[in-house]
């Protein structure tokens, strides 16, 4: 059982969530959806709601295994906290698993941790991934070292098996 | 009296489109509204509605005197289409005045036209647009040559200022 952070603010694109989240629960992890304020609750552009266990001014690398960044404009909202960038950063740096769908890559230039890293993400952020310095790959699901990153909602199963399999290698 | 190409589309930040959009027209300026489809309805982050003039697949830089690119969500949007992306390109190239103000830089990231240019933008995008190889200013406005970039709803009296002064010096 792998502990898993959830990174989450308001426009997530709902699936995004929902689906990787629901695998990662069935397969035994433990979700802790970390936001800008404990006890908010937090909308999906389609109307999911999301309750935040945990301010991400209060969570560090240690209390997890594991990163999830769904996609969404949530990327774009988080991008400007810096605890929010940093959190994701260092986690990125630590070696531990970050997985990021569509948009999260945002989050992930923001913090300055894609330099030389192979990702994948939405098609509106592929110059920004690219100028980035990393290597953009247009794949349902791309997997460098601690890093799994897919572009969209139908890559959902790709990116479900993928970080499944890392978290399994990881026990 | 000049011509103004506003490229916009759905979840454009409606006082960013609006009051600038006002101010244009009071000035005795003529909007016409380029998107993804002519005669479609396109929608602000809050609601406000927008009809499409002329699609941008049908439009040329010849065709207008100066471009406005409102923020929100719908540089995001626009950015994946092929059209939108050289559309908005050709403009900074041509050395025709362009308004960019929030997240209008991601759309001219996309084109590849920053290099070297003096920026500012909403503060998600920051290192997006250092990334891209522009100087970023955080000021309420900005003029490079013919861009005018500014980086919030509470720019926008300053923002008008500096594209109502360029549109003059341009007669």
């Amino acid at each position: 059982m792998s502990r898993i952070a959830v990174l989450i603010t308001d426009m997530f694109q709902d699936v995004e969530y929902e689906r990787p989240a629901a695998a990662f629960r069935k397969a035994g992890h433990e979700l802790t959806h970390v936001g800008l304020k404990a006890g908010s609750v937090v909308k999906g552009e389609h109307g999911m709601i999301v309750r935040i266990d945990r301010s991400v001014k209060d969570v560090s690398v240690g209390d997890f295994d594991a990163l999830f960044i769904p996609g969404g404009y949530s990327p774009d909202k988080l991008r400007v906290d810096e605890d929010a960038v940093r959190f994701a950063g260092e986690f990125v740096g630590s070696g531990k698993p970050v997985f990021a769908i569509c948009h999260a890559a945002q989050l992930l230039i923001t913090a300055m941790v894609l330099k030389g890293r192979r990702v994948t993400g939405w098609k509106s952020i592929i110059q920004d991934i690219k100028n980035a310095g990393a290597e953009y790959m247009d794949r349902e699901v791309v997997v460098d070292r601690n890093l799994v990153s897919s572009r969209k909602p139908e890559d959902i199963p790709a990116f479900v098996k993928a970080s499944l399999d890392m978290l399994g290698e990881k026990k």
